[in-house]
């Protein structure tokens, strides 16, 4: 549960295997989390993330008024909690509490990081101008940070119909992305 | 090898995931492909997908004069394929003859099917709007196939420094879905 810095430049190795994602926000006092699964990573450095926050989503509210939200990255051991975080809504709980998960406090946004979390990204809202369209929001890396202590770091990704695949065997070919070394 | 009818609404279940994806063009009577891992859901009905393609990919012209493409679902077994296909460039060469690849005619673009992929996805661009921003095109699904007898069906998503992680055991955590039945 400790974090640890972790470069901004890198921050895309957590977002591109496009796994299911926790969202914290705070705002009156009050933080609140959700469970994301449509994401994905639209520039290196610095770090903009594409995520879909909808008007169905009680975090939305938060995320318009504050412009701030942390993407906590969750292993397969929180798959549970992160499923039903997905499946209640925030309006009149604190999902903190009742899911036994621990904010702490982040340094350059207002929204709590999620301690049980492999990896938590603070994220700054930089356009809002396709939430009428497409439901999505662009934010920007501003802090990330890493658990190297964490044993458990498979994450998982929504399938769409109540399953998850969850990081199987890992492939090496560094050496076949000769196009592409300056980014290894 | 043999392609079947796959519905539009569960597109979505091939996408959500975040698998790497090779994406067919064919522009002059010349197919090219390429591979993603940077995209995301947007809609599910009609299914709407955001592309990263950019204009260090040659495939941006074919998809900019004729908007449309594929997109393929790889399985582990091609991954190899995959990421040689990242790198190098359709500018003077076939890559389906090259890495041993089979063009089939798609139903509704001109884009070829990839005969050896779990899935195809028949897309036209609906948004190009996004392009000079953040290189995303925006396409509809309009006709989805899969291959139902293919026996590996793993397929891999990329951790962006040149190591793939490999679907590995599922989940199945339907009944927590409460909010979300009627999606599955």
């Amino acid at each position: 549960m400790t974090m640890k810095d972790f470069p901004l430049s890198k921050v895309f190795h957590w977002i591109e295997p496009g796994p299911v994602v926790l969202v914290s926000t705070a705002h009156k006092g009050r933080a609140n989390l959700m469970t994301m699964s449509w994401h994905m990573m639209l520039d290196f450095t610095p770090p903009l993330i594409a995520c879909s926050i909808g008007a169905w989503d009680h975090s939305l509210a938060a995320l318009r008024a504050t412009k701030e939200c942390v993407i906590a990255i969750p292993t397969v051991d929180l798959a549970g909690k992160v499923v039903d975080i997905g499946n209640c809504s925030g309006k009149n709980m604190d999902k903190f509490a009742a899911f036994g998960l621990t904010p702490l406090p982040a340094q350059k946004v207002q929204a709590p990081l999620v301690a049980e979390c492999l990896a938590n990204l603070e994220c700054r809202v930089v356009d809002a101008g396709l939430a009428r369209r497409y439901n999505v929001f662009v934010v920007e890396v501003v802090k990330a940070w890493v658990d190297p202590r964490r044993k458990e770091r498979r994450t998982f990704h929504a399938n769409g119909d109540g399953t998850f695949v969850v990081d199987g065997k890992t492939l090496d070919l560094k050496k076949r992305m000769v196009k592409w070394q300056s980014m290894l």
